[in-house]
């Protein structure tokens, strides 16, 4: 519908995960009138996002050097590694500062429905990490969904003769959540898990 | 909490309108693991919009020549001018195939509250056009907003004096929508606006 070069913008835009037409539109023409600085910064940042960054060689994060700033931290634990699907899911993680191991990022979960299987993620990887018997303990962090409990029965079954502590994150409650509005498999995950209250 | 550029590229994604945190994290993402060439035609495409792409030098709608598509095709009535906010607009007015005459591009429309005043609207170049008198019908067709009604009366207004036909685009319900769902505003233009059916 528009000239040229601006329905090409609006394709391109639209490609993108999340962006509707309409919101390619909206981007688009924000564009057209912002300054030629600011789309200058967005298009030298794209084109050096693809040019700088790898996936650490040690755990698969995304990284700028061979190793992600975590495996590269003398004061993170090797001993224990957390596993998780993508490197968002690294990021959410640091952000409780709760977890001073280090990480292993699988690239996914497996999903029959989408064709990916074990060998299409970072497995491979992690037995090779594994295999020196110096990791302590594997916390399976996958997606409390479908593909992410299968892939996490899949490593803990795969794991289970090498004789280290294989733990999964809890289920529950949100905290900050309403109980009553809670799904019941969540609601069903918070009771099998209940903790007796020291008090 | 990303390592340089990616935390970069997802600012930069974040500025963009409609793209919150999480979107541009997605979008980040899709990006780092996209294929260098479809990046790489995203960062083209966004150069050259802000090369080639320039502002009808007649009705201000986005163009790639002096004029755009519709000011450069000799089968538009220029004598009837249809006034809108934005090119987006002229785009929605397009798709109907309804419209044969030609466009004006304000630029948005008069709000107080956000300091825009009629002087940073395409209205002197709107006069302009109408001066040699040989326009003949002028349709507001501003949203039908508190500014896009003010734009529009103040427009009808100001060429009062002009002898021209001024009308405003009908208010009323949404073809395929449900009356019930309908607030009260639309349905009383729907009233106000109701016809005599030839039956």
């Amino acid at each position: 519908m528009y000239e040229g070069v601006v329905q090409d913008l609006i394709d391109e835009l639209g490609r993108l995960p999340g962006v509707g037409p309409k919101s390619a539109q909206r981007i688009a023409f924000h564009i057209l009138q912002a300054e030629p600085a600011d789309v200058r910064r967005l298009t030298h940042v794209l084109a050096e996002v693809k040019d700088k960054v790898r996936f650490c060689a040690v755990c698969g994060n995304v990284a700028q050097e061979e190793r992600c700033r975590v495996c590269a931290d003398p004061r993170r634990d090797p001993a224990v590694i957390c596993v998780v699907e993508e490197s968002k899911d690294v990021v959410a993680i640091e952000r409780t500062r709760e977890f001073r191991g280090t990480y292993h990022v699988l690239g996914g979960a497996i999903s029959p429905i989408d064709g990916v299987g074990p060998d299409d993620l970072r497995i491979r990887e992690l037995l090779a990490r594994l295999a020196d018997g110096s990791v302590t303990e594997l916390i399976l962090a996958t997606d409390p969904n479908l593909e992410g409990e299968a892939t996490a029965t899949y490593l803990a079954r795969l794991v289970s003769a090498m004789g280290l502590k294989v733990t999964r994150l809890a289920s529950g409650l949100p905290v900050g959540g309403d109980l009553e509005y809670a799904d019941e498999v969540t609601l069903g995950r918070a009771f099998e898990g209940r903790r007796t209250l020291d008090v």
